[in-house]
């Protein structure tokens, strides 16, 4: 009985963790890093601030967890995208623009992964992110040198180049700024125009036969 | 005299100011902002803690601003460099090739500025300087299209994935893990072949006639 007694306490524990996870997610997801905090997070997901800090020492300590929650999910469809059917170019093509499209839709969640100025144990997990999504383009890169859509010398170095210009590209068009121009009405980029960008961009960039998407 | 006694005063508390921040980019420069404290700070600049707390109110923005400091060298140097004489494309070969081998010749400074870990403040600054960066790309795209050295149709778009592009081929090069890995004798990039991909992946994205630098 002592047993199962730990047994269903370590299951309440983890249950309630994710739900604090998704509580903060939410936070994220409606008012960026800087609308996380403890306290707020507390009464939100129901629970002691003081339990709180059991699950997690500090809001730096919080705040990459649910980064690195909400950039896995980015990461396994991009994974998802890049394993389709397809010429490695295709393929790079229709990962890309997938990629922005999530983005677009969820826009102050991507800024917040991306861009937001945060604790330094995001910058941390984002570093450690970026290289998992070099190693992600690296694959996919060699696929290309060797189906042919592709023609790339040097291939980790040209990986870390399409991590850094998808990602800085959505800077601009994700921030606050452009979000708060957009609604007021003032002209702006839209998906489509973003998305061409980065995928002619990328190919060209790669040595893809085929500059346009 | 009053007037004066005052003005000589804003002279020393600006030159001290001057001398704090050359003693917290040296200290950033052999360790990286994880190694800039405020007490050891005082300790090197010979002033007391307090009097340094007068001048930054606390270590985020103190590394704000040595970042700034160092960031608008690099900058300068880059513009410095799209403003020679050639086509478009061979500036931003030369600017590219040069941006990153003054990079490799101050590996841990520049790793602190491009992708070190650091306080919110710090990031807030290098979201601005990639917008400015990304002025700087624009102007020398623009050039491009004009004298037939570039093509490129969505011009901030293409100036903001270069900006990331760049940064981010250097982070892996310029890494702790890379600088050790060097200093054991383990194969590893050069600056020669980093520059060369960096450049030629540029070239490519931006349809410059002439791949190869």
């Amino acid at each position: 009985m002592a047993y199962r007694t730990t047994e269903a306490r370590a299951e309440r524990d983890k249950a309630l963790r994710e739900h604090i996870l998704d509580c903060g997610m939410q936070q994220v997801a409606e008012g960026g890093f800087a609308a996380l905090n403890m306290s707020g997070l507390a009464a939100t997901a129901g629970v002691a601030t003081g339990s709180l800090y059991r699950y997690f020492p500090g809001k730096g300590a919080l705040a990459a967890e649910i980064f690195t929650r909400a950039t896995r999910i980015e990461f396994e469809a991009l994974r998802e995208q890049f394993s389709r059917p397809g010429s490695a170019a295709q393929r790079l093509a229709g990962g890309v623009g997938e990629f922005a499209a999530r983005a677009w839709h969820s826009r102050q969640l991507a800024y917040a992964l991306i861009a937001e100025p945060v604790e330094p144990e995001v910058d941390e997990q984002r570093l450690r992110f970026r290289e998992a999504y070099g190693e992600l383009y690296c694959s996919l890169i060699r696929e290309g040198n060797r189906d042919g859509s592709l023609n790339v010398e040097h291939v980790p170095l040209t990986a870390a180049c399409l991590v850094g210009a998808v990602a800085e590209a959505l800077v601009g068009p994700l921030s606050p700024q452009a979000r708060a121009a957009r609604a007021s009405g003032l002209p702006s980029d839209s998906l489509e125009s973003v998305t061409r960008a980065i995928i002619r961009f990328s190919l060209r960039a790669l040595g893809a036969k085929e500059h346009s998407a």
